[in-house]
């Protein structure tokens, strides 16, 4: 028997385990994510299963089935500093909710197997790097760019990993849990409005957005803000703001695209100075290839404009970039029946953060995830809030996905 | 005989003794700003005057004469970190020039007083108090509010002024200097391309420009960049940056008036989150005191016109404002007229700046000031400069001024 009411309990035991009055702490390689760790494992007490860490510090736990082919249920524990009480550990404690499923319904021995795992690190929140178990499983592991990253005190991620038994020359070595894998699923909290604006519980994920990452800079000329007269100035921050403004126009051309100016930096950045120098940040995403390279190249275009109008010039440096990454198309199907089956309803849409099942869908493991609603919208800060009976449709529904994909695993 | 070449030598001279590759080092109250005023002194000599420093630090010249009524002429020795050769010392210099004039003409002993200033901390570099010097002997001294203030080593101003044998809390007895002057001149480098661009040597100021000085914040809602669809964002950056382009058109309206955001703060400022709150500086300066108001109240209008249409909130709070200063219309007149006769032409133009004249002229003393062109528009760096023929054509012009002053202030 499916008990959302389990789930809801188990959220509340990890938050109040792991949590303060400022959100969840469970910061990957910290003692609260030991800890919330080590409280799962209790968890699986009486269940017939076996888990075993990775070379990557991920947890994987194995219902052993007649076949060996499997089919794997997760998402991570581990949380950023002050962050919600369901981003990653939903996926993991509806995981446990399913496995314990399959091991009551087939008692102890289902006809394929099923995995559960608890990734390491998704966050990054500490040393930069997110994603890092899901990628080392992926065959993605960056060993050489990871080793020097640091934390705020100095610390690195090479000695914060080796103080939980994960030797980081070694973490490329969880690619070999890739075999038999047939197929995975991940129930997130949405982190966005759209579910709450179309009074949808839940969504299907086509995939994650493609994002382009890049650091713009526009050179003009510092000058005295009192007796450099207006018609003369080259101001860097003039061309800035334009293109602030102009990256909007270029997304709301495109249904699902994002474009985002973050972080604005000006030099000498003082109330009597015309700016000599802006530093911007450009982040643009959308599911389709295509659009995110037009997008790009239209704002990267736009602010030369800017430039020329502004006689300052412009730099663009990469800072990161993925492509957009489409789930499994028999798997969308699926999780849209277990969806509408459930709700009556379901919402169709991409995911705009990335997530571990991005990595496991470039390993070539057909994936889908499946959205809960966020109420506001709001994720990574102690006010992220889901209705309970919106969480209790997500354990039914995401209990139903997993029921139909093991269903064609098997045929 | 006026020497225009002893004033460039002199400049050379100083220079020399306290620049370095970077430029002038002489901040007020500085090993190096009292090894300025010990060489200063030295040049007094064989000159038949008595000099003194009042309560605020301000260096005294004076050639008495047959009357008590004086004629003021002076600047400041003081420089900014890596600032130029010219700024402050070129008006100093060239009122030593004046006054030897004047000692030289009438054999010593004139028909009236002649005094030169050097004022006391015009930049405010260390501590962060402009025209400190001025303003006390203006009956502008703001003693409670500088007596805190502290150098980026925790030294107080305080102490800074003690080590040179200032009393902070009598810096406004300087104001018993005020007692028989009868006009104040100044001559500086424009700072601005104005002169140049109009192809001027030198040109009379008409006044300081008022400014207003004001920290705006726009507040709306940070949010995850690749999950918050455009249409529900309440992007601050993106109100900020309309207003950042709206103060232009503002001023451009009127043909003095300048307008600069000159710092732009985002936050939390990553590359990954809308803009949830950003922090502007807005400068706006013009002669007229009606114009300067009716930008402030359009650009505060457009402030809150630009937060409505992005859904977010703004606020407004004062750094700092002055009044426009016009000078006295007689010795603006007598400044033209000197200029016009030693150059053929002529500009009337405002400070944007703010000068130690600004505050003389405050204190109801008629006050004129000359400007010569700089090159560029460079100043407050070592790529600051003037031709030397034009620096020559102003010490011949301010000397032509001091004698028509003079002239004016006897009869």
């Amino acid at each position: 028997m499916v008990d959302p009411q389990r789930v809801l309990k188990n959220l509340d035991e990890l938050r109040t385990l792991t949590g303060d009055a400022n959100g969840a702490q469970r910061i990957a390689w910290s003692p609260t994510w030991l800890k919330a760790r080590a409280w799962f494992e209790e968890k699986l007490e009486g269940l017939p299963v076996k888990h075993h860490h990775d070379a990557a510090g991920n947890h994987w736990v194995t219902l052993h089935g007649d076949s060996d082919k499997a089919l794997v249920v997760g998402s991570h524990l581990d949380s950023v500093p002050n962050g919600g009480w369901l981003d990653g550990c939903l996926g993991v404690l509806a995981a446990l909710e399913v496995l314990q499923h399959f091991a009551e319904k087939y008692e102890g021995h289902p006809p394929i197997t099923i995995k559960l795992v608890d990734w390491a690190d998704e966050e990054g929140a500490r040393f930069g790097r997110s994603l890092l178990g899901s990628a080392a499983f992926a065959g993605h592991a960056t060993i050489e760019a990871d080793r020097k990253r640091t934390d705020r005190d100095g610390m690195t991620l090479e000695a914060a990993l080796a103080a939980c038994g994960v030797d980081i020359e070694r973490v490329g070595d969880a690619a070999s849990e890739q075999k038999n894998l047939a197929a995975y699923l991940e129930l997130h909290i949405e982190q966005g409005p759209i579910l709450e604006a179309q009074g949808k519980p839940l969504g299907v994920v086509q995939g994650t957005k493609g994002v382009e990452r890049w650091a713009i800079t526009f050179h003009g000329q510092e000058a005295h803000s009192g007796s450099t007269p207006m018609a003369v100035r080259r101001d860097a921050l003039a061309a800035a703001a334009k293109l602030a403004l102009e990256i909007r126009q270029i997304a709301m051309k495109h249904p699902q695209a994002v474009a985002t100016m973050g972080s604005v930096k000006t030099f000498p950045g003082i109330v009597t100075a015309v700016v000599g120098r802006c530093e911007a940040t450009l982040d643009m995403r959308d599911l389709d290839a295509a659009i995110l390279a037009s997008m790009l190249a239209e704002a990267r275009a736009a602010s030369e404009r800017f430039a020329a109008e502004e006689r300052c010039t412009v730099e663009w440096s990469k800072i990161w970039s993925i492509e957009p990454i489409p789930f499994d198309p028999k798997l969308v199907e699926l999780c849209r029946e277990a969806i509408v089956e459930t709700t009556g309803t379901v919402e169709l849409l991409p995911s705009g953060p990335l997530h571990d099942a991005a990595e496991v869908a470039r390993a070539g493991i057909p994936t889908v995830m499946m959205f809960v609603q966020s109420l506001n919208g709001l994720s990574h800060n102690a006010a992220e809030d889901t209705r309970c009976d919106h969480l209790e449709l997500a354990v039914r529904a995401f209990t139903s996905l997993a029921d139909k994909t093991a269903a064609q695993i098997q045929h």
